[in-house]
């Protein structure tokens, strides 16, 4: 029979003092919202419907296509949002998985278990479990001596006895699908929230001595519900040792995995090093054998096989092999490293091409540049690419020489094997093996030192 | 009645292995001595007496006028230090509350709490308490069968019965205050250190049928007492997580709040979002959806609202909303940036004012400058400011176009809209609409750099 | 009667998922080998042998001189590796310790303990154990009613009773050295995984009746051994909280000793403040009264007393006391800096000497220069020291002011007290006491700017 899942992402999450939408803070690059849809598709959902509210049409961009949406405009509950998803899912066969979604923890193999669980024993309804440490607030699982559930009880409705009881209620639920529909027509806001329970409906099912089951997950961590920044700060923590451990598993090291921020779409080749404190987000590919040291920040970007960065920002960028990168250089977006290029400290490269073997080595800007292979930027190095409306290229050939503190004022070519004077400021295109000067002759004036302000004599 | 306090910050802390006094190591951006001063300050005590002795003016500064201090020249016991405040409280009727300058963690609600105990119980002294995982080293506090405080043992004179008590003295401590210095005219220092112990009173009061209590602490954190750099480092870590976890809930976004560094009197809007791994000292304050990056430090600063700094560090300076700085720039000392301004990777700000939506993307120095709005600033813009005895001002006015690589010889005024030519050295005054132009004409010498060393015909 | 040792290194590791033999995987800056080794010199070993096998020539050029090697060209299980010292070790009297090169955390306290253990009970053998929190996997230590031990379980084998016992084998021994190689003639192959246990041992002196005992660590992290990166990270924390721990004790401040990382011959003086997220690697030291702020990494390098390095990188150099650096400045190796020199941010110094007082604060570029004291360099300052083919010098003498946006093209002379013009090419000695010019003319025109594209007028 068919799976359907209905998640629940219409919450403003006043606890979280936010502007946005509950679902859509981030965990490990990706909203929560995310997190829990990539889940449910582990037991592929014939049909999905995303209950929105709260700031709807953000949330909708979140998701897109990939989920049919229905809108809740007012949250009257748990019940009354699932109510919501009546039109889209209430005549089929099969079973629907209710989430929240903002239990970013929840894995999809979790969610696969409990439909099997579900199914398996024949049940109208499944909750999905976790054994708490510390129940308190929690809805407790209360069961017969025969581990039949028998109900859900609220914190502030349970007993003593009920208390002790450390099995807690996730707020994920197996139902069957028709069966919930028909049993969300009799709940109703007698209670002190003034709010439809979707686990009413619990109760409706074991009062019509249908049967009810509970599958319990073996990490309480899985779930984990945010509804403050604290708790987002935990579900980070928790994704953040998954994700490292993954990788360290698959042969990278780690010098510090509970201090490195890697988004859950990067991919590490095997023998990588990455140094403690090394952020990699998006959609990132790290090749093997590279090493990523302390303070080094990647975003969107590839970096080849063997590749150094040293304490550098790298932006929506393309690195071949053996590249070496820093410390404290930036390589902002659309720009290409060949193979074997060296770019040093406090080198900014922006929207430019680099052939391979090029090395710029310190104290230098390329901007909007094309630049061959075996080129040598001399230190203070700037491409001059904006008159303060448009951006100019500069185009550098193979092998080319630029001298320190040259100003290449764009547009300007540089032909293959020439060479700029340190110093100068280039304005015109140099022809290939060409030297092409532009600075000012100096003059030694003997003795004029002794009266300027720097000068011993004047201290 | 009225309450008094008696803070103990005479002693040297061996252990510290310091030349600095113990109550004066910090503790997320303030001494010891200054949080247990300021948690006091909850029970708003008539007098403040501070034992001082080693260091004793350096302790004095500290605090300075806030407290009267007096001085214990030889450091003989805990008993020895309350005596030297005989002279300031013995007199007066109320109760006194006795705390060790090294317990940074204790709360000023667990200190008002430990006051309203006393008074409620009529006790003549009531010690402050708390449950240990570990209770060895400490002294336990003894209790008969209905509860009641009847001494306290030192670890070395437990029997193995009392050994496994877990309820520890935590050497804070409130006093009825004449009866206190009444008391400790009576102890001695016939014990194995040779010290006046203040805990003798203890007995004495015992011994005289009096009535003593206890008021047990809720956190065992709270009673950490610092005695070396591992304790300190405890401290930092519970503190950072007190500090971090109020900003949560207030809703700011930590990717990792256990790497993540801020003082106590940070100020941080809502929906902010801060990286692992950012240091925020002083009284910094951060506006509200603002985002700093991992490796951001920033010190006695204003950033303003939906600012984003990048990897970068900032001292005593105001940035208004929406700027942007990094990755790597440096905001030094008596800055301003005006809305929308841009500071890039490699740049400098020292004590200069700048206008609004005016950038400087790349390898500049800005330093004593007065700059206009919307001004460009080219790469390798530098701001001469120094002969070598002196500081001189660089004014800018609005609409200016920097070239890159200009060197700007202060004293100069540059005027509105004016233009100066990249790899330009410009010692005059600029005016208005105008261009300055200080560079060399460029000469190409073709066929030349076949002979140069760069060249592949030479290698 | 002597100390015999055989270290284990002959594994690939599979799990590491690595080109590099396991026992070549660093923690804190040096392998495991190296780990194991130095902690095995605590029992002064007459003779040390090293069982090596996958990758053998590079496992071997870690240890060097310092052990002698033997070759397991195929690894048939830990009592194969043993034999394979059998013609280095099988005449000798005295006791042989066997341990894996994998296990790093072992302490030398605890193998002279276990030596002492051994020799003090006359065993034949003794195992060291420990006591696991969750044993599973390991083999299990039975011992009878009178605590000795009887035999070591597998997991696979171990009954529901077994089960239960924490104490397991770390897989270190000591043996009699002579009775370990005779019993190892007596083990084979018939077994789950065909293959030579050293465990066997134990069962042949256990059924001659012989005295085999164990002798229990008191932290069951020192029993660690690597088999993933998982595990490695795990070992890196372990031993990153020793190192760190002993800093503090001696006297160092650290804000978070969980997120620093300091390799483990690095020194440090008392009374240094080590912010988060500082990395010191290799030999450095570091002197007392050093503040490095979070985000430096220092390398190989000594730091003198009082000096603040602040974000900074720092390379195989040597500083004096009271030097300042950064942040975001980087010193390469082969420097040196004397006292009281200030290198200021987008500063690189690269194989060059520095006089005392002297300041490069701004964007500067120093390669291989001889820079006498109180000189002062400009902000833009590059030194060009080479052609494309080979590195020239830069001889600068004391006082000399280099003027901002200077470019020093080397080989190149600078007398005392000389200065250069702001925005010169400096291609010839500057004689002491003269200024050098080089620079241009500037023109302005007056109005021009009215039609460049920056100008307000064009938008």
């Amino acid at each position: 029979m068919s799976n359907y899942a209905i998640i629940l992402a219409a919450g403003k999450g006043t606890r979280m003092k936010s502007d946005l939408p509950k679902v859509m803070h981030k965990v490990a690059g990706i909203t929560m919202l995310e997190h829990v849809f990539r889940s449910v598709q582990a037991i592929s959902p014939k049909k999905t419907v995303t209950v929105i509210g709260h700031k709807a049409e953000l949330v909708r961009q979140v998701l897109g296509d990939a989920t049919s949406f229905v809108l809740q405009e007012e949250q009257l509950g748990t019940g009354h949002a699932v109510m919501m998803a009546e039109k889209d899912l209430a005549n089929l066969d099969g079973q629907t998985l209710v989430i929240a979604g903002d239990t970013p923890l929840i894995t999809g193999e979790s969610l696969k278990s409990l439909i099997d669980y579900h199914v398996n024993h024949k049940n109208i309804a499944t909750i999905l479990t976790a054994d708490a440490k510390n129940p308190f607030g929690y809805g407790r699982i209360i069961r017969n001596s025969d581990e039949e559930v028998t109900k859900i009880v609220e914190e502030k409705d349970a007993t003593d006895f009920e208390k002790q009881v450390t099995e807690i209620n996730t707020g994920t639920y197996v139902f069957d699908n028709k069966r919930l529909f028909e049993a969300l027509k009799n709940i109703n806001t007698n209670n002190a929230q003034g709010e439809y329970y979707l686990t009413d409906v619990i109760g409706i099912f074991k009062a019509a001595g249908e049967k009810v089951g509970a599958y319990k997950l073996r990490d309480f961590n899985e779930s984990l519900g945010v509804n403050d920044r604290a708790a987002l700060s935990v579900a980070e923590e928790v994704m953040r040792e998954r994700i490292n451990r993954k990788h360290m598993l698959n042969g990278v090291t780690f010098t510090n995995p509970k201090a490195t921020y890697i988004d859950i779409d990067v991919e590490i080749g095997a023998d990588a090093l990455i140094e403690a404190n090394v952020t990699l987000k998006g959609h990132t590919k790290i090749g093997e054998e590279v090493t990523l040291t302390n303070g080094t920040a990647i975003i969107d970007s590839t970096v080849g096989a063997k590749s150094v960065i040293t304490s550098s920002t790298i932006e929506h960028s393309t690195l071949a092999d053996s590249v070496t990168v820093g410390p404290y250089a930036h390589i902002r977006p659309d720009s290409t490293l060949e193979a074997d290029v060296h770019i040093g400290n406090f080198v900014e490269v922006k929207g430019s091409y680099i052939g391979a073997d090029t090395k710029a080595g310190h104290l230098t800007y390329i901007g909007n540049a094309q630049v061959g292979s075996k080129v040598n930027f001399g230190a203070g190095t700037i491409t001059v690419n904006y008159d303060g409306k448009s951006k100019y290229k500069t185009v550098i050939g193979d092998n080319v020489f630029v001298g320190s503190n040259s100003t290449l004022i764009a547009p300007v070519k540089i032909g293959d094997n020439a060479l700029t004077a340190a110093g100068s400021s280039i304005v015109e295109d140099v022809p290939a093996d060409s030297i092409a000067i532009g600075r000012a002759r100096q003059v030694n004036k003997e003795g004029y030192a002794k009266n300027k302000p720097h000068h011993p004599s004047q201290k």
